[in-house]
């Protein structure tokens, strides 16, 4: 059975799913029953189109020697907006495009559009769950359809996994979470004797520094994973806006040396917990000893710990990825999204071509 | 809406079931949609049946009181086989009663019988899954139906939601768990100068030991878990036969000393690989540092790290719970199974009541 993908935004992880889709189509039709074409891909330049699914390798060519995906020769539309969906006759519309906390567009409105278009939708950019979540959410279960968003909060570790599934029965009082890659390296490299000025560049080389790294440094990215976790976690509805926010643009060598004198590492923690009915959500710059889960975490390894009653408290880390990380990991976790919806929707078994 | 549940075994386990749904039905249906009724118990001495819903006091009472669930005054019945099933009416099979490695009955026929009246199954009981793997999932897959199993394998880690969810798209290459409580427990006690006997008795006071300790103090409980565990990462279909087991019986108090010298702990780690296509599962006591994801675990917390190509590590550990282990762990497990299970059918929108 074909799924037909259709995506906007062509940066580290779109040129990921692009790649992977290139690389692994056939692993997947094997493995999962279903055969994933992309039939729609659009970055800032514009879009290719085309139903029958576009050759990845050309796209991904085509952005490199030509700066976008519209240079690629193949079906096209100049304009992306509803159109260059419903030319993509597309199943699952995946947003990828670089996140936007002003008004998340373009994205929010093509997410609306799709989800009339009566698609699935898959999210690797935070902006409109954390500006319209509310909204989102209430149009998606209107029109029947699934917002699957693993790739927005730390992919690819299994959080929606812990909240959705298996935390089902049991009462999440909080959390707390190590989900801001960029920061995890800065600082990494900061404890080992170098600048925050080569932190920055690091996580640039390794592909995980946001477009815009004033996101990830003051604290902007961890406070939006903070709100969409805690939304996931409590049924809360909480924005962007309502998460208290420290980054580590502020951190000295002397904090870090302290930190190191004491055994413990610096790290950025987003948290959220429910008391008496109130989500509170932070970010924050706290020490860690090396016991801790979250503190033994090195370089852009992430975790997150849930507090659950009564059952304890439930960690999921991810480690040793071997430079896997940041636009490839987040890539990974979109076609997991896309994968889980197949087969949750029965699309690998029953579903006309 | 209501969903129906029969469940075999009123030990441990089969008494939280019974206890949770007394005090969170409401609960449940207010936050997951669905009144979860019991509507079968058996334990050895008899059944009790009522498919309008048995008061699960009255049968936590008469067991307390008179040893048996079928002596409750509820409608009953006094053999406990299909028939018991068919008079329950229920959506859901639970299996709860002691794992039986030798002939894996009376659980067995009791799921076979299940399928062939439209239930779908929930597993607190090994014993099917290591003895006959690849004809149960056979005859779930012919009949429609769904085997949940998460409630034997470390209950209450999110181990299947890993292997079924959050490793999709990825290639599992091999796994390690600390999955058996009553070894970390005795083992903990021994490093806190005890006796091999009084860590046994501790565990056992925790409600944490097999009714017959033999299966886990030699590596049985945990070498089923190795081979559940790996037929789910691997689509293989071992048996507890094929898993290399070492218990830790012969540990003796220079063993963890000599461990404890290094700054390391021992544990029964449940492991298993695929090497050019063939699954190779193994139960062994190793030293484990602390600052190892497995060798910070301590009491009865437990935990699991998958290997994944590419993304590296994946662990996941339950560690704090104040005590709620053992079989109310696993009853949590059982009804986070049931609720999850629920919602994927639909029950919770639209079926029928």
């Amino acid at each position: 059975v074909d799924v037909r993908l259709a995506m906007t935004g062509f940066g580290n992880v779109g040129q990921g799913v692009a790649q992977l889709l290139a690389e692994h189509r056939d692993e997947y039709k094997a493995r999962y029953g279903v055969r994933l074409l992309l039939t729609g891909a659009a970055d800032r330049g514009g879009a290719a189109v085309d139903p029958a699914g576009l050759d990845e390798r050309t796209l991904l060519r085509a952005k490199q020697e030509r700066g976008s995906v519209s240079a690629s020769g193949q079906e096209q539309t100049g304009v992306v907006g509803e159109e260059f969906l419903v030319n993509s006759r597309a199943n699952v519309f995946i947003e990828a495009a670089s996140t936007n906390f002003v008004d998340a567009e373009p994205g929010w409105s093509l997410i609306r559009s799709a989800l009339s278009l009566d698609m699935d939708i898959v999210m690797a950019s935070k902006g409109a769950l954390v500006l319209y979540y509310s909204e989102l959410m209430e149009l998606a279960r209107s029109r029947g359809k699934t917002v699957a968003y693993s790739a927005t909060i730390g992919a690819p570790l299994p959080i929606l996994e812990l909240t959705n599934r298996a935390l089902v029965g049991t009462t999440i009082l909080g959390f707390e979470g190590v989900l801001n890659g960029t920061s995890n390296v800065i600082l990494q490299a900061m404890i080992e004797g170098n600048s925050y000025d080569d932190g920055v560049r690091a996580a640039q080389e390794l592909g995980i520094a946001e477009t815009d790294p004033t996101l990830d440094v003051d604290g902007w990215d961890a406070a939006a994973k903070a709100a969409i976790v805690a939304n996931a976690a409590f049924g809360s509805a909480l924005g962007i806006e309502d998460v208290v926010r420290q980054g580590i643009r502020g951190i000295t060598p002397e904090d870090i040396q302290a930190a190191t004198r004491e055994g413990s590492t610096l790290k950025l923690v987003s948290t959220a917990s429910r008391r008496d009915g109130v989500v509170v959500a932070e970010v924050r710059v706290e020490r860690r000893g090396p016991t801790d889960p979250l503190g033994r975490l090195r370089g852009p390894e992430m975790g997150v710990v849930m507090h659950a009653d009564p059952l304890g408290d439930f960690t999921a880390t991810v480690e040793n990825s071997g430079g896997v990380t940041g636009g490839i990991a987040t890539a990974f976790t979109v076609l997991r999204d896309v994968l889980n919806l197949a087969r949750s929707q029965g699309w690998n078994s029953s579903r006309p071509a």
